[in-house]
């Protein structure tokens, strides 16, 4: 007993830390927040930098819907209380990708300006990103790519963003992207660049 | 306005795919989750596996109580339905992590055979590896490392595991670890062996 409790403490002492995993992985973890209306393109963009990024050999993850809202947050409403939750718990899974040396990609409407600073308060070293993808309510509705603003329009779906709720853009973001004139593949350039001149990229 | 939706198009058909990064990282992703009573020593073997695989090279990531309750499940309590609560998110996160093409250990004493099952259920291609780390009560209670057995027999903390809430051990476990009689970095070994065995730290 006394052996097996020593040899728990030398074990602790030499768990691996977030330095050496982004020395293993060759770059330094990250949380790139984009947020944005429906239709704006937040999870099209992710993609598009996180193909960029894979391919330079960078450990990437991308969050969205369409691997958070069936999982992890399939208890959860489109209700205010819910968003908060929603995003609460998606910023704490990314804080995990980030420790872990991964740059995590999470795509989500997040409309609320307080649940995103949330967000930014949990990632302490500057790991936090905020990547507005503003395209107008216009371009957006014009879209319209799972024609979800069409039914909101027609009252089939409360509490849509844009239509019947708030969606409070940043004010003091880190990128800002003109998405209503710029193509994916010149926004996504955008992000990698920043990551590039910030020396993300590097260990 | 077509132009960018084609535009989304081809990006969304070429998303980074999980055989993907598991080519980058040299190695499969897989969910290694320890299960037993306090103290039995799952998150002290765990984090010898996480070092024996980080040091040869290998994307790992270790899940347990100190980054996880005081984070994600933060708003959950220990009565039985906050349990299943806690577990469902964290094999929705296990499962995050090993689609990101990283072999995430994850322990927790998940006493419940149901909610350990579901974790497996949604871990579909294989790549969920239960783990007991099989310690006696007496030997746990012996070392209680955390006083919290002493506070459990004086009464101050309620459903406590092993004294008085159940905890169910697995029936069909993929690995069975004597921790009464081994030290850590014995069983530590086990389990890279199984790995290694089973080719998960090859691409």
């Amino acid at each position: 007993m006394a052996d097996q409790a020593a040899t728990n403490v030398t074990w602790h002492e030499h768990n691996v830390t977030s330095e050496e995993r982004q020395k293993l992985n060759g770059h330094k973890g990250a949380v790139l927040w984009f947020t944005g209306l429906s239709g704006c393109g937040k999870s099209t963009v992710a993609n598009a930098v996180d193909r960029m990024l894979h391919d330079r050999g960078i450990h990437t993850f991308v969050l969205d819907g369409d691997n958070v809202r069936m999982g992890l947050n399939k208890n959860l409403s489109f209700a205010p209380e819910d968003r908060t939750e929603n995003i609460r718990r998606i910023g704490e899974v990314s804080k995990l990708f980030c420790d872990a040396g991964v740059i995590v990609l999470s795509a989500f409407i997040s409309p609320f300006r307080d649940d995103r600073d949330q967000v930014r308060e949990i990632l302490t070293g500057g790991q936090f990103h905020e990547i507005h993808v503003n395209a107008s309510l216009e371009t957006c509705e014009a879209r319209d790519p799972k024609g979800l603003y069409k039914k909101a329009r027609a009252g089939e779906i409360k509490g849509f963003t844009g239509i019947d709720a708030a969606y409070e853009a940043p004010e003091n973001c880190e990128i800002e992207l003109d998405a209503d004139n710029k193509g994916i593949e010149e926004l996504a350039k955008e992000i990698v660049s920043y990551l590039d001149e910030k020396g993300f990229l590097n260990a």
